[in-house]
């Protein structure tokens, strides 16, 4: 057992960490405002970043195997954390941001060549973007055998119908395509009836119908968040990701993942606050003393710093059981993460907020966005409950009498 | 001891269900369609509304007194409570919205004869509307020793420097005064130092700058939050509202009744939100079962019930005590409910959010927004810490060895 | 809608606050070390007590109507609270101490003039003290169809089996009466197949077999909570309470006011134990100012004010409610009030203990015992969660659709 | 960065837990039983399970060095973790029960050889027992520079004059040394005016005077915890552990590992409480179905193992630091694990003893018992409130501008 991280990890950490320091922190002030002005686009000097970035390195820096940088889950854990520390931008610029990055997981391991020429070789070199079609406004996404977006094969075509929200990313109009999710079978196994078609965005019938809100935010500047309307859209068959019945298991492929890296960019996002806090409780007086004297803001200090330190592990352990035993041997532990790492740093941001005072909930600090970010995750990619039920069953298994 | 409401109250209240059930729920969907497309403005159905509201008698409920109409705290605070239900629309639609009504009460007390006929009358008749402005970015203003606008008399006249935000309402053009908060003077006991005056919207030197936002609401349908830039900002004399140095003393009889208002209408929002959690739960079906039967949303429901219960009595019997004993007399009861009900109905709103997955932090339902509110008035009036820190103060009071 | 005492509660809150002044808290250092010599006898000084408290007229409060006091519940709360302060003693004193209250209410308004000439009486003069026995240890007890103790007719007797325990002051030698809860039917309605009947303690086949513990506590000062074992014990059909199949019914009726006296009890204990953390925050010092300074120490003493003053209301209002609309008609509160109050308790208890340092968990200070006893009661009368699923229940068919 | 153990930690594992399978857990009934016969002494079972505990090999195994089993804390912590299953057997078992371990380790760093050869070795042979005292009922003993007992040097003697309480292990007749800290200066640095000195128990002058409870438990099986008088209680000079005004210095040093120990034998608490709290669940049924699929328990059970999980991994990194920058530069971390540890532990029998009904309160469980022992690690070797601002206060040195 070893805590300490290898030497590719640190010299990564090191070129990670410059760049945020020369070319990401300094960019924010004027993130936001060129945010504030570009409608449902990405705020334009994002290019610019990820040009830099490409420049020093740091590139797909997520993607494992050889369309990727080559990183372990281990090796790729601590450099996300710095990309969550400003969370609107770094994955963006290093082409490591949700949903493409569980996008091009799948067609890096589902697509056929003609799919991964076609999609994945733009995304990978950040030309477009994409979206993930799977949550639906009219039943309870969390139990996925519920998706009633019908795909049905007629001839050389499926036919899609059906309406999805929450297609992150999908209101940018450089996002060129959406994988989605539906039943191409009412029979057979509940997990054997999905598949997942890929849609491009200039498909007939299908609507992008307006931009879903989160807490008031739009996240336009990421491309929002999006409801769709399939109407009898047709696409061939070679769109078919993997074969038919296999949507459930991919879905599953691309969520582990993508929950380690959320969990990774929360606990990024978790420091920079203890980082505003801390220096916000150091700069204001009240009742004759600066409020970093206060017992209670203190004890908000210590409690973020111990959360801190045992999600970390967890996730790290995590990204190492991935790597060594396997996204399924990791199961419990990625659970275990989605369900503690969300829930601890909303907790984290809410007391961040409350020792900026007014100023904590509005646009001047990071603190409220980041804060919907943290909440939203307690529901996306399945909410605690689900998990904590399944992770609870497991539990209970151990000890069930036998025979 | 008698827990069941007067003839009045219950009169009152039947009426006021009445409204909420013919004019104000209707309304809704409307009142956020408008609200998109109004800008800065208040939408336009609110008028009819107010007119609806006026012709039943439900109009100025919360202000005691020959200007409004008389009721008790006690008799007001269930009427205020089904307002809240619909926090948006009912009241606006009864002019009885923070901050006019606490602007209203100061004038009605504190105001002389021209201020009372120049502004109460207009608020009065729901014509104009009215911001506070106190909140001050530059220091904590939860200590309000520290407020840093100056205010100069020269001659005839006063002289305003600073800068305030977080003015609720004043983005809203329709909004036609200012009660400021400043400093009269930099000597003497610090409460005796701050002064209020009325500033005209159009006052020279007085720029409204801009909408703070609250997570990502501006809240333009409420007439936003506004930052206001005071520079050599010049006022008759007579706009001083009291005498100098009274400033303390008015912002705390104003916070009194301002504080309990908000908590009865946290405890109509949270009754909704259990209604709302209630009817999601019942309608939707995850691995095999409704939603209504997961032990842990059940557990929600029921944490849900018995929170509602302890708050509103608590309520309830402050505004008895306002009553009885006067503001004064109630002043821990005062902040025992400034401190339980905001971080009650938080949590409330929070479990319904996630019993509406997706949904829950969306525009398609009014959660996500109640849930900003509530958590802002954990900030707002006073944080939490500032309020428990004084009343432990009592409490340790009570036990100090005398002599 | 009223807040204040009536004349007849003021007159007895006054008499009883003497009482607990002048004879219950000076004795609370004899009591113990008496008790640490008794073994399982209730301490000595007590019938002292006993017999001032029935001089001063603070006898039988609990007891509605003609056998008792004749106070309403809402009369009767504010002054358990006061006994709950020291809960050791006061309701023991005035013969207001469980399980004797429930049981004496049982024989008052089931049992025929038999039983209560012969059990009730003497339970009323204090002379013999009782127990109920209903738990079990071999079934989940929390639902109470599972009880497993047979009671079967034969002839003019019945004939019991089975084993209880916690039958709390069975382990006093003074301890003459054993109300018991058992099945008389295996058929039928499962909420009409209990029955209750009176067992004497010196009934042939009834062992009190040992006194189980609560944390570390034996509980030996009140008759401890025992386990009993029934091999084939006789008592005549005359002991029968009530009708067969009527124990589930009678257990209910018992239970309502039961949970309500705790609570009130609760309450006065939170109100010492806030008490007890002021005064020792007063009167350490650490790193240079005393405990009371603290700001987490002062976050501790407010919640815990805030939480008791919620608690206290819903306790009035609900005993107000049984007064008023009866103990069915305020079923939800009664529940409400069981799942609210021991938490809240434990809660404060909890901090008092903290800031007491080692002494508060020891026998010094009368804190961990009475933490001891209100983390019981969230299991005692029904788990917690057993209340919380049928309260939630209830709320949810309030908004199911009808038809 | 790797997590798995190293070849002689694996090993250490397995033979471990087959001493706990073989003769460990069967042993507990006895052990209770034994002890509830005992006295203040030791079960005498305890003395085969010493023999066979040394005869393979798991003795000192906590002691790194050449006096004990030499191995890195580290490699130890997983064992402690097994021997936290059973706590009040298996750590005294195999030599490695607290305080004797913290005195081992002070005599073995900081004893001379005189005082190696008297007191160390007899007590790593497992011959007599130790107790530390420290803690005193008369100031907050937190503040370590509150201790009021006096050691003053008179000739070739130091003269002891105080009072302690919570001196561990010291009720039990075969506890022959007390390590005792006292005041050998009232004059310089706040930490440098205490000492330590050994005091054999039969020294005159020196009472032991009673066990002081926990939750009501004497712990009488491990020697209780006894309050002590020292009235000019006379030892050699040579009995100095150090260097006068050492004692402070040398308290840091043994409440380092002293911390960490008791962290890692919660986590071996909270594992069996899981096991206790699954295997109940499963076996019992209310309403109609297992406990085991109440959403509530599960919902337990998940959080459970999600909080273990983060634990461990933190107390094992702590171990690890302690082993490569040494317990200095692991000071966050040590404090991290004692704020953490205790308080999710607590957490998680309190779950494990709601699922036992009243008999997790009970004796018929071990639930309750080491719930006590939680809970009062929250009090022990400093409260979290101390740890937690010492923590916060490094945590805001990082954002403390320079210059």
């Amino acid at each position: 057992m070893d805590f300490a991280f290898d030497t590719t990890t640190e010299e990564l950490r090191k070129r990670l960490v410059e760049f945020m320091d020369e070319c990401v922190y300094p960019a924010e002030e004027a993130f936001e405002e060129q945010a504030a002005e570009s409608g449902w686009s990405i705020p334009p000097l994002m290019e610019d970043l990820k040009d830099e970035a490409r420049r020093r390195g740091l590139w797909n820096l997520f993607l494992p195997g050889e369309h990727g940088a080559g990183l372990t889950n281990l090796q790729y854990a601590p450099l996300a954390e710095i990309m969550g520390r400003s969370p609107r931008i770094a994955p963006t610029a290093t082409n490591c941001a949700a949903p493409d990055t569980g996008n091009m997981e799948v067609l890096s391991m589902f697509g056929d060549e003609w799919q991964r020429r076609t999609w994945l070789e733009p995304l990978l070199k950040g030309e477009i973007r994409s979206a993930f079609a799977m949550t639906e406004p009219d039943v309870a996404s969390s139990d996925a055998t519920n998706i009633s977006t019908s795909i049905v094969r007629d001839g050389g075509e499926y036919v899609i119908n059906g309406r999805k929200w929450f297609a992150s990313g999908a209101m940018n109009p450089k996002c060129a395509i959406f994988i989605v999710m539906g039943k191409t079978s009412q029979d057979g196994s509940a997990h054997r009836q999905q598949s997942m078609v890929l849609v491009p965005r200039d498909t007939p019938g299908l609507t992008v119908k307006r931009g879903m809100h989160v807490f008031g935010y739009s996240d336009a500047d990421h491309g929002g968040h999006a409801e769709l309307i399939f109407q009898d859209v047709r696409v061939p068959v070679d769109n078919l990701i993997g074969e038919e019945g296999g949507g459930f298991g991919i879905a599953q492929a691309r969520l582990g993942p993508g929950r380690i890296h959320h969990c990774m960019r929360l606990i990024g996002m978790a420091e920079r606050a203890i980082e505003l806090m801390c220096t916000r409780a150091l700069s204001r007086t009240t009742f004759g003393k600066p409020v970093a004297q206060q017992g209670v803001v203190q004890d908000w200090i210590a409690e973020s710093r111990v959360k801190v330190e045992q999600l970390r592990l967890l996730v790290l352990k995590t990204a190492w059981l991935m790597d060594t035993v396997g996204n399924r041997g990791a199961h419990t532990e990625i659970q275990a993460i989605k369900i503690a790492t969300p829930q601890a740093v909303e907790w984290i941001l809410d007391k961040a907020i409350q020792v900026h005072g007014a100023g904590g909930v509005s646009q001047d600090f990071p603190l409220a966005g980041l804060w919907a970010g943290a909440r939203t995750l307690r529901l996306a990619d399945g909410p605690d409950e689900v998990h904590k039920r399944s992770l609870a069953y497991r539990e209970l298994k151990k000890h069930m009498p036998t025979g």
